[in-house]
C-alpha cells in the first residue's frame, strides 16, 4: 500500500518468523524492518516518502531472501524481484487507455554465434499488418544490468507509452525491438570486464537481419535507431560508434554520454538523445549535450525531475525521445 | 534438483527460520518438510518420485507462504507460483530446437462488456505475414482454474509444440489465441456458481472479431476451433454448444465430456477431442468418445500415460489434437 505522500506500507504473513525486512527504504541502506503485530502479521512503513514510479524490492525473512507474495515479479538484479509502483503525478502517459493498442510479440530468432534460439520482444504499432504495403522504422531498445528483454514492456510500459503517443498523433509510428543484452554473462562488479562483441554480433549480425526479414521494416540506416538504459546505454554507445552505417539515431538513458571525438563521420548521426534523473548526475548529461551541439550534432538532453536511476526516469525518457525519432 | 528417478530435492537459504515446507509431495498432502543442516541451509527430498512434467509449488516458511527464490514463477491457483519440471521421457516434442519459430504476441483488445482493454496472447506460425495473401485457421485455447492467459505459452510450451509439429510437416499451420477465462472472478469452490455469459461475450463478441480484423485468419466456422484444459474445457463445452456456427472443432483436455444429446445439429461438428491423464478418470473419457462415435460424431479420445491433472497431460493432448485440426 502506498499513501498519498508516497510512504509505502508492507504487510507480510509469516506467523513464526523472527525477523522480516523489506529491502526498500530511504537511501536504500538496510531497508525497512517490519514488526510483528498481535495478530502475528508483520507490518511496517518506509521512514519517508519514496520517489515516484517503479522500484524493485525483496523481503528478507529469517535471513533468507524471498519475494513478496502479494506483488508481481519483475526481472531485475539478475533475478525475479518484487516490484512496487509509487503513483506518479504524470502516470497518465503510460496508463492503459481506451485507444488502439499495438501488440508485443515474443520472437525466437536463430543465433548461430551463441548456438541457440534467442528471445526478443517486438512492439508493433496499432494496425500493423493491415496494409501490406506499409513499412515502419525500428528502434532497438535495451534494458539495464541485471534486467532482461521483458523489462521495457513490463515495468517500462513501453507499449502503452507508444500506444498513447500514437493515439495523440505525437509520433510517427515505429517498431521497437527488445532483446537480452547480457550475452556474455557478466557478474555483479564485472562491468569493467564487459566485452561488447558477443552482444554486438547477436544484435547486428543476427537479430537485425531476422527483424528485417520477418517484419515490415524500413531496413536502412536512416530508419534505424538504438537506445538503452544504464548498461544498455553503455552498449548503445559502443555499438552505435562501431556501426555508423547501421544506426542513425542514438539514445543513452542514464547510460553515459557521447563526446564529439567519439564520432568519425558527423553526417551519419541524425540524433543524439542523452537523459538521466535529476537525482543522478544531470550536469554531466546537460554539459555533454551542449558540447555535442557546439560541435554541430543534433543533440538533446532531458532530465527527469525528482527521480533517480530507476524506471520512472526511463519511462519519461522514452516518452521524450519517441517524438524526436524518424522525423523525416 | 531432480534425480534420474524423479525425486525432487529442494535447498532453501533461511538461516533463522524455524520451519520450511515445500507444498510438493506424494499425494499432495502436507508436502515435503525440509530440515536445517549444520550450514543453516534447509534441504529435503520428496519421499518418492514425482510424475513427469510440470508441477506448481510454493514454500511455507514460519507459517507464511512464499515462492522459491530459486525458480521461475508461473500463474496457477490464482497466484504466481513456483514451478518445477520433472524431466519427461518424451520432452523432445516441446523442446526448443533449431527450427523456424513462430511468434507469441501479447495483444490488448477492446472489451466494452468489461469496460477495459483485455489481454490475450496470439501464436502465429513461422513465416506469418511474409505472404500477404496467406490466411490461417484459428484455435482458441483456454487455461484452467486459477491460471491465466500466460499459461499455455509458458508452462504449456504451446508455441514450441507448434513450431516442432510444423517443422516436421505433421500439421497444417494455424494461429492459436489464448485469453483470460475467469472473467467473472470465481473464487475457489465457486465453480458451481460459474456463469459462462461474461466470458462468452468477451470471447465470441469481442475477441474473435478483433482477431479476424487484425490477423490473417480464415474467418469462418469451418476454420475455427476451441479447446481448453480443466475449467477451460468446461468453458469450451458450454461455449461450443451455445455457438454452433462459430466453432466446428472442439477439444476438452481434462475438462469433461460431451454427450450426443448435447449437440443439436450434428452436421456442424467436425471433430470432438476428449483427453485426460491416466491418473484421472480415463474410462469416462474413453466411454464418452465411444458413445459419440456410435452416434455418428468424429470423436477421438486420448489418455496421457502416467500423468494426472497437470500440464504434462495437456502438453501431450495439444500435441495429439493439433494434427487432427483443420484437416481440409
Amino acid at each position: 500500500m502506498v499513501n498519498s505522500q508516497g510512504y509505502a506500507r508492507f504487510r507480510v504473513v509469516a506467523p513464526l518468523a523472527q525477523s522480516v525486512t523489506v529491502s526498500l527504504g530511504l537511501g536504500g541502506r538496510g531497508g525497512t524492518k517490519l514488526t510483528k503485530g498481535a495478530d502475528t502479521i508483520w507490518v511496517g512503513t518506509t521512514e519517508g516518502p519514496m520517489d515516484e514510479g517503479f522500484h524493485y524490492y525483496h523481503l528478507t525473512i529469517d535471513g533468507g531472501v524471498f519475494n513478496d507474495p502479494g506483488t508481481l515479479n519483475f526481472y531485475g538484479s539478475t533475478r525475479w524481484e518484487s516490484g512496487i509502483e509509487i503513483p506518479a503525478h504524470d502516470a497518465d502517459f503510460y496508463a492503459l487507455k481506451d485507444v488502439p493498442h499495438g501488440h508485443v510479440q515474443q520472437i525466437l530468432f536463430p543465433s548461430p554465434s551463441t548456438n541457440t534460439s534467442r528471445r526478443a520482444f517486438v512492439y508493433t504499432p496499432p494496425g500493423y499488418g493491415k496494409d501490406s504495403n506499409k513499412r515502419y522504422p525500428v528502434l532497438y531498445l535495451q534494458h539495464g544490468w541485471g534486467e532482461d528483454e521483458t523489462g521495457w514492456a513490463s515495468q517500462g510500459h513501453a507499449n502503452l507509452i507508444m500506444d498513447n503517443l500514437i493515439a495523440e498523433a505525437k509520433i510517427k509510428p515505429f517498431i521497437i525491438v527488445m532483446t537480452y543484452g547480457m550475452t556474455n554473462e557478466i557478474k555483479f562488479g564485472g562491468l569493467r570486464n564487459f566485452d561488447i562483441k558477443p552482444f554486438q554480433t547477436v544484435l547486428v549480425d543476427e537479430l537485425i537481419p531476422y527483424i528485417d526479414a520477418n517484419f515490415a521494416t524500413m531496413a536502412d540506416q536512416s530508419n534505424r535507431a538504438m537506445a538503452g538504459l544504464s548498461m544498455g546505454g553503455m552498449e548503445t554507445k559502443t555499438i552505435t560508434i562501431n556501426n555508423p552505417d547501421v544506426f542513425s539515431q542514438y539514445g543513452l538513458l542514464s547510460g553515459g554520454t557521447y563526446a564529439p571525438a567519439d564520432i568519425k563521420d558527423k553526417s551519419k548521426v541524425k540524433l543524439m538523445f542523452l537523459s538521466c534523473g535529476s537525482k543522478e548526475r544531470p550536469d554531466g548529461v546537460k554539459n555533454a549535450a551542449v558540447a555535442l551541439k557546439d560541435a554541430g550534432f543534433n543533440a538533446v538532453s532531458y532530465i527527469s525531475e525528482g527521480t533517480a536511476h530507476e524506471f520512472q526516469t526511463w519511462r519519461r525518457s522514452l516518452y521524450q525521445l519517441a517524438p524526436m525519432l524518424f522525423k523525416e
